[in-house]
């Protein structure tokens, strides 16, 4: 898959780790920034890789929290980014909610457990049926 | 406080839960409803509940797993929401995020732990300083 990532500097070393891991299981992987520990704003990086909707089929962010870049990201039109803490919130964001944007903590999530809920996302499919209408309600 | 609440069916339960523990808490409780254990669509109760943001001071918001409520409750400017899963997300929600609204998972979040989420929620103050601009740049 094409995977977008994006994160400020309190989630860019969860971002880097996680680009690794999906290049190592053979995903094509864009970064959208930021680059190092200097201090930046966490919209920024949200709405760059958000705007770049057309370029990936999931997209990676990381914050301190998870909470700011994932509200930030929400904010655009089709972008369905789901902050997720354990593998049945992995699950259900795929399932329930066709989420294509996962958001990590990373003062909060273990960089092992990241990997495993993002593998998770990343295989876990759409069910459709009655969340399809949900899904297109979203959309304001 | 004036706490707005909504739900769907599947987190009817715990949001009746909660609005009884604000009330209790001398709170003064807004419901958007769903007013019952019949099946209906998340976005429907995030929207009517974001869009009555002039009169809550906080909103909480339940569905299955927290995630496609706070979705869709973050697609309305002014409306910051954050997936709660633990005490560090709740105070740093409101600390970094300056966050309005919280959401819950009820088939994800024990109720107890949910009380004590949103009570860090609603006692924990915005840090204000570098994280305002932060926060202004989240609006697109």
């Amino acid at each position: 898959m094409r995977i977008g990532f994006a994160s400020d500097h309190a989630g860019f070393e969860l971002k880097e780790r996680l680009k690794a891991w999906a290049q190592a299981n053979g995903h094509q992987v864009l970064d959208y920034g930021t680059d190092g520990l200097a201090s930046v704003d966490y919209p920024d990086f949200a709405h760059r890789a958000a705007e770049k909707l057309h370029e990936w089929e999931r997209l990676v962010l990381v914050c301190g929290s998870g909470i700011g870049i994932s509200i930030a990201a929400n904010r655009h039109v089709g972008v369905r980014c789901a902050l997720v803490t354990s593998p049945e919130h992995a699950a259900l964001a795929r399932q329930h909610n066709d989420a294509n944007a996962i958001a990590f903590g990373q003062r909060l999530t273990d960089p092992l457990m990241a990997e495993s809920y993002l593998k998770i996302f990343l295989e876990t499919p759409f069910e459709g049926g009655r969340h399809q209408k949900r899904v297109e309600k979203i959309e304001i």
